[in-house]
């Protein structure tokens, strides 16, 4: 349509052509997402079983496999617009420096203040609770990502907002936390005194730095145990694939406008969040046999759920209290490498993402943290931009296969997904800079001890 | 010519209405601002003295008073597409929040690495000095945003670059450190042991915590004792108050194409960067009696050089080896109390500034830390952007009189500067979150100090 030249470094969508609905790819899907199951009986659960613990809405949202556009609320919407559309750049900057004849964009989520696309889903989770009228919410952070945002729409629209954040997280990350008080937020470190199942894990494992697993436990018991608070969660569940549709929603329509049809999607996939809102729209097309994509998940070696882990149903949480999902997983007591820097450490994946790898509709790959972060200061000195370490995955993987573009001279258009910006990871950097990184690949006894506290469900 | 409803939370231009010029306010400037002159001979400084330390192109623009409008070259045009045009962020919010009604818009410069305007300075400086085959620039920063944008510009370009950062901003900053360092620059504490100044300075004050003058006093002497190096500066210049004017620029033609008029322009003012390149083409309208605004600067209560300090030829460093500049100062040897975190901290102000100021077409106001972060903390909940401590100055008059409209029922329009984000000062939201923070305003004995080491400039 348009000829390579007429196409701007950034390609914003004017308000009124931001979407209206999010996509439920799940609609589309012939092998829809098994279901969540009860992790004492192990029967599947159902809207009244999981109400104590997330808000009646999002528990309809999430049991939902059916309905493939769902709109987006007014007051969402009106969030939404003080700091989307966000831009589809492209990457012409690192091109040139690679040389290259494929053409590469990226979606850059990374221009709010919590830094990452996570808000998309904590407006709408934030909201549905209001709505509900409650008074708060709880739930857990790693990097902090997730509980920056929440806070933000918290302190939007006046819910309490209490953030188990992960202990190691909590002491290399006092910004972050910082900036969740400035939002209103209570944070708490995690393992804590504050709960049982955190005094349990504290007695056990005296001294440990904590994991996404306990805080999630912690932050379920703590929802659980206060009238009028429900949990949230930023990643992992079909409700956030949802919402973060609109990275997706937002991504083909400015395509669309300069009749620009990708080749290859790449995404960096800890839980799935990003990877699953940015995909959707594609894989929908895919999935009604409409166009065909390459579609390419990127892990770190560090935790590497799909390329090494297995598709079976498996606890979200160390302290075992939330519902079993079908996923690939390493098991909910596989913990990274302690020198593992590059987040993504979440031991399972979405598991309308694991459905779609299972079904061959998706590829997976795995990255070395040292090659991440040097691609994170290849494309931060051409493209302006200090990435995220998680959002490097993906800038790893873009690279790669645009070099491979320039030693095939094939001219292939690659669209990644750039979740977020680095500000907060410095430490990560300074380690890097210093030449003190390393890389932290899991044995093949490290898996199997992860394996092995599977649960048991018997076969239906 | 639009109604209210039709404008949008975010005015974004097409990147073919990004201005292709800087326009130049002196020369609108009946009364220009005083010639630089040399600290020995006091004989005002020409072109071939200031070459030792400036690039050749930078010092045609420093002393050009009468060209309006200067081409901007298209290698930083295309920089500037990397991360321009800012958007005019109307705060719909916020008004809401405060209930008042007048029109609040913001001139969002921090979706950028560097974390504020400085990029718009650095690039260009970087450009020219590279264009005239220098290997490296040197330069000094405090907070850290001018070091930083300045370690992205010269990475783009491949030009070395050597930061002098003042000691206790390095030693409480070291995340804007790493991000210098990951951009390739080299980052030394002032006052070091690297330079002879440094040396005798550190001889004089044992332990002292460095300014911003010491830093320039080591990074000009690094410029002239190296080969192939010149010194750049990232405020207070003549120059970059010129290459600043892209954010007025974009400004304007962002109102312009909605018909909006403001009545009112507020930014903070530290050397003047911001506030120089976001009024100068509205100033040059009133110059030429065209239009009529009123204009505020806002600095902090603790360095105000604007509203206490004296109009006079002042060194613009501490080791007193610059240029003397004409402006409002509150001596060289003046330094704000350690307690400040608020940013703002050089003790003197661009003399275009100045001189604008003196003649009574822009006022002054000083405000105290404390109002500043609470009014930083009530933006960044409704209007989800952290803001820098620097931008916050700004963001509290704008409040301040968009409240007194509440009072008086006055629709009027407000535009101010966000110049940065507070990603970096999380150890100052922290002192405030913390109940911590107090008020640092200088006794008149503290500026009669400071007023005590005016050079005694013969009167011409």
């Amino acid at each position: 349509m348009s000829a390579n030249r007429e196409i701007p470094y950034k390609i914003y969508l004017e308000e009124n052509e931001m979407p209206k609905q999010w996509y439920n790819v799940r609609a589309d899907m012939k092998n829809k997402p098994a279901p969540l199951l009860n992790p004492a009986t192990f029967e599947p659960m159902g809207y009244e079983d999981l109400r104590p613990v997330f808000c009646d809405d999002l528990i309809r949202q999430e049991l939902d496999d059916v309905t493939p556009y769902i709109d987006i609320p007014q007051e969402i919407l009106d969030f939404y617009k003080m700091y989307r559309p966000s831009p589809l750049v492209r990457a012409y900057c690192l091109e040139k420096k690679l040389d290259t004849p494929a053409k590469i964009y990226y979606k850059f989520e990374g221009n709010n203040t919590s830094g990452s696309h996570k808000l998309n889903s904590a407006i709408a989770q934030a909201y549905y609770a209001k709505k509900q009228g409650l008074k708060g919410v709880t739930t857990e952070t790693g990097a902090g990502q997730w509980g920056t945002a929440l806070s933000m729409a918290c302190a939007y629209l006046g819910l309490d907002c209490q953030v188990y954040m992960v202990k190691c997280s909590y002491e290399q990350k006092p910004f972050r936390r910082e900036v969740m008080r400035t939002y209103g937020a209570t944070v708490t470190p995690s393992p804590s005194e504050t709960t049982e199942v955190g005094r349990r894990i504290l007695a056990e494992h005296p001294g440990t730095s904590g994991s996404l697993g306990c805080a999630i436990s912690e932050a379920v018991e703590a929802a659980t145990h206060q009238e009028g608070y429900r949990y949230v969660l930023g990643s992992v569940l079909n409700q956030v694939l949802l919402h973060q549709t609109v990275i997706g929603l937002e991504t083909k329509t400015a395509l669309d406008k300069y009749g620009i049809v990708p080749d290859l999607i790449i995404g960096c996939a800890g839980g799935g969040s990003n990877l699953g809102g940015l995909i959707s729209p594609f894989m929908g097309e895919k999935l009604r046999g409409e166009k065909n994509y390459r579609i390419i998940a990127v892990e770190p070696a560090s935790c590497p759920s799909f390329t090494r882990g297995k598709f079976a149903y498996d606890f979200c949480d160390t302290g075992m209290v939330c519902p079993l999902a079908k996923m690939y997983t390493l098991g909910s007591g596989f913990i990274p490498s302690a020198s593992h820097a590059g987040g993504l450490r979440y031991h399972g994946m979405s598991p309308v993402l694991s459905q779609l790898y299972h079904d061959g509709l998706m590829e997976a790959v795995a990255v070395e943290q040292t090659e991440v972060f040097a691609a994170a200061e290849q494309f931060a000195r051409v493209e302006g931009i200090l990435p995220a370490p998680e959002s490097s995955h993906a800038i790893k993987v873009a690279i790669d296969e645009a070099v491979r573009c320039r030693e095939t001279g094939e001219e292939k258009t690659i669209v990644f997904g750039l979740t977020g910006t680095g500000y907060f990871d410095m430490y990560a950097y300074e380690k890097y800079n210093d030449g003190q990184m390393t890389d932290t690949i899991p044995t093949d006894a490290d898996l199997e001890q992860g394996f092995a506290g599977l649960p048991h469900v018997p076969v239906r």
